[in-house]
């Protein structure tokens, strides 16, 4: 196998590391840059112990030397920075999978409205294609820059699209309870993240307002075939290193049955080799998924309120951020859509 | 203060503990009884080594023994002993505060339904009266047998029912997500409450048909005025070892304002000894109120939605069970209400 | 009773938090005057939620305002600035219980050789009597002063005092193995300490120069009648909150007996009101003293070695730390030595 | 690669998912068969849903059926089963790699004392090889039957037979203090295991007569060159799902020095694809080697009492159990010895 030379930009993170941690092992790819700006000079191991053997050195970030260097480019980097990347990368013709939130909404309006500024280069918003190939798999075939799909967004848009694009269930008045574990907060050092006050507590956050609401929502009434569709979405942080959990609460359409759920989402992920679905009335549990690239899901009719339970589990790290990425890059780079994320 | 003479029939639960770790600290009370089938004979430090100091010694239990020793029973019994011991103790003029969910359905066809056996004493569940105090104070004051809320109601019930009583929401569609400590499942030697089966992992279940959902319905009704609701009701095991977080989304009513939910929350909780009312948008977290025997509430307006979000934590062994029971016990034996709970 | 005036000097962090805690529900104390430079102005549930009732405000730390409102001073600072508070503190006549290491070490020497600097005010250092009530009881009662035992050189020397006091075990050789909760590196915002570092964590640290090390040999060395011993002491930083456990191996001296060791615990600690000891062969577990002042103590006799193990579990932050500072207080102000401190 | 067949006899525990999930990646096996009397006829995901997607089954455990479908047998079985199959499966020309400790110890006396009763088969012992590929890589390349190295063993062993063998440290009064993840008492449903109890605990255990302290000192000995060595070991246990970490204490030799201990350590590892060998006065870290095959070995001089501290860590799943089988095995049967493991 001919290998991709790859580069990983803003690789001192816990997306980084993930993507270190999968394409050290990918028969595909070859790491050919990793960019650090606070550790540039330093072997991997010295920020990652568990990558202690590894030869590779973070370097400075730089998009000529990236560009040099490889012919994809993954950008790992906070909010606001990755279009700084992505530019120069794109016009010398380097691939880009970015794994921020710089180019998921393709209405700059609502980019403005969740981040309080407007997008730098709207332009960039409709190239992109938008990185969950079980909904976008065609597009990202022959893209150059793909915003890969949140790690909330991937647990809600999987199993909620399925039923809405089949027209089980009413578009209004969809509920998403979320839970992530605490690495979705990123490698931050923050009072709210150390360990004593994150341990033994449970807590929503960004209940009004969270910049993942219009990315889900996008693809949702995308889904359904609506221009738009507002939904509640409640995040919780709990006391786990990896993991998102969310459960989806829809009012089944008139008509609609059980046996159209199980078959509306069998007819959209039978076939997808990450996403495991589980029996009617079986539930999602986040350790089935842990460092796996897969999305588990899980649902329940229920008669009681007429409404139709979707359970999901997902890595954050990975089918969430770094495993989406890599699966991303499969399908641009034409290598088979499973390499290096089956182990 | 004359100290009342107390029993705790079924002590070796985490209840039981709890009941333990409160009760001997309590000016106005003096445990004269402690039962245990399995530890009957052997002191309490036995089983729970952090009393070890304590001379309590576990009794087997008996009706008679306990009616001889006691003026009030505290019941922390499995569902279904319940009524066994609380016929013969009431009978004998011993008031009877029960920890377990035998007595807290008013309509024995619900029992039937949730519990799948007729319930055993139809009479009684007339006779109970709920223990949630911030919601039935005036009737636990002449009360001889009490039905203490359970833990989940307790979470969901008194934002809840602030919110309906003031009629600011519609009494259709309400869901409420919850997120409990293992302890919640009892001291129960079962594989998936090992250690290793929940550490790192998040996951619903029961979620058609919980137990608690009838509880929580009936209660919600009788806030809103209505003969039934229903809700969707979505309970997570997550690891930590005490608390309950609920997040409750609810419709506004049309021309409700967050000045009304406010003022609502207030008029039902102000007055309040173990509610803590936060601010508009500020939200609960279950490490501000583990061993005690508050419920924070803490609330959003969603404008993006037009629901209202209501959020709340107690510790499911103290306000969510035991701590709830003493309330409810010095409310009965005339003693001040916190008499016991503020340490 | 008459209520003592009480001020805590730094009282934002986790040992400040604990002592507010504690001394709330303190019969004998009134709280005067809480400081903290960070958060001067703001209640005290702004910056801990479990305490929203109260009425305390945090005041910035002024020397003569304290001295003004109080007549001991609890000093919750970090190593260096208690010297600053207790010069003028004690020169005004307010008593000084200190939680920090400034006044711990007797020899100025030792001071500098582990603090890397030399002692601002020796002075203090022989006029500071080392609180641990257990060991140091006459002499704290008429003490102005006090040096409040560190956590780990409370879980350790509780059970090695005792033993080399009675000449039962050599004093070269002794090796201490203990296992912290990330409390006890304070309210640190620091990149080892948020929750993904730790949880799923353990890892010793500061295995060689550790700062509580001079302070173990000083009061071992005490207890055996010696100038100077050499230890072993390696602490470890475990995922849990609260809790230290040491286990110490000792030489059992020629001639010593399991019955000994017994004899000698049960002399130094059986009319202890904080010890709890356990019988030969039972070995100590946190989880039996968190939130409590407790220290439990087990003990085995090892016949394969010819060692004696000792096994002692505390709350860091009770035992450890601000209830064990309550303690001396009570001993100071002639208040029973409890008070406060077995709810 | 032509493929090995192999068996995983008794896989429903957490060393058998351990085995499935490395050796369904395995390029060199071919799993032909997999038993557990418990769980026969099902599939594997129905134990282990992170599996649904294998098609294997579980087959009731039967020695003629195992030796006709596999030419390597994994023995994952309880204490004592292991013989009851090793016997027959040997006869039948099966090559037999065995976690459990049923052939670890040479001495039938030490088997006697410390197991409570005769082996049942003393030949075996004879026979077997201990499964430690780092100290017995000769003797596994002509081996059909492995006793695999325990968990805490090789975490003790690895660093500290490489001292010893150097003659840098005296063998007596050797302390080793192990910290034990809850899976390592395996997937056992029992009291003390449960998550309420383990949660915020740590404790120690098993002091005297740990069924691992025989294995320890017999493989301590042989590196030292002594027929008899004592050592103290004191296992606890901590809230975490995988890992172990043993600091380990020595009496340098005299004249022994710190270049030499590094020297020591260099010629034992430096070539060993599975030992991580950290620069002086670094210590390990569980979450450093999790879901590896790695143990990671740290070392300290401490001039303050004349010790060597050594510090490892493994996975005791992996390293400590599964991978450690799969080295074996790869030895056994001439395949690249990382084969499968780097993942």
């Amino acid at each position: 196998m001919k290998r991709v030379k790859v580069a990983i930009v803003g690789a001192s993170g816990y997306s980084g590391e993930e993507l270190l941690r999968l394409l050290q092992h990918h028969p595909g790819v070859e790491i050919t840059c990793i960019t650090s700006r606070q550790y540039a000079g330093e072997r991997i191991g010295k920020v990652f112990p568990r990558f202690a053997e590894s030869q590779l050195v973070f370097s400075a970030p730089d998009a000529g030397a990236i560009a040099a260097a490889a012919e994809v480019a993954f950008l790992a980097l906070p909010h606001g920075l990755a279009t700084e990347f992505a530019l120069p990368l794109l016009a010398a013709g380097v691939k880009v999978v970015d794994i921020s939130a710089d180019f998921r909404l393709r209405d700059p309006a609502k980019y403005q409205k969740y981040y309080k500024e407007a997008h730098p280069s709207p332009a960039m918003l409709e190239r992109a294609v938008y990185g969950l190939p079980e909904r976008y798999r065609a597009q990202l075939a022959g893209a150059d820059l793909v915003a890969c799909a949140g790690c909330y967004p991937t647990s809600i848009i999987l199993p909620t699209a399925a039923i809405l694009a089949a027209g089980l269930a009413s578009p209004e008045g969809i509920t998403a309870a979320s839970l992530s574990g605490v690495s979705g907060a990123g490698r931050k050092v923050d009072l709210p993240y150390i360990f004593p006050e994150c341990n033994e507590s449970v807590r929503p956050y960004a209940i009004t307002g969270h910049r993942h609401l219009p990315e889900i929502e996008q693809e949702l009434a995308a889904a359904a075939g609506l221009p738009e569709i507002a939904i509640s979405f409640v995040p919780h942080l709990i006391p786990v290193n990896r993991g998102i959990h969310s459960t989806i609460l829809l009012d089944a359409a008139p008509g609609a049955t059980p046996d159209q759920v199980a078959a509306a989402l069998r007819d959209a992920y039978a076939a997808e080799p990450f996403v495991r679905l589980l029996p009617k009335g079986e539930l999602a549990d986040t350790k089935h998924v842990t460092m796996t690239n897969f999305c588990e899901i899980g649902w329940a009719w229920d008669d009681h309120t007429g409404r139709i339970l979707l359970s999901s589990a997902i890595d954050n790290l990975t089918k969430g951020a770094s495993g989406q990425a890599i699966q991303c890059m499969n399908i641009l780079c034409g290598l088979p859509e499973t390499t290096g994320l089956l182990l």
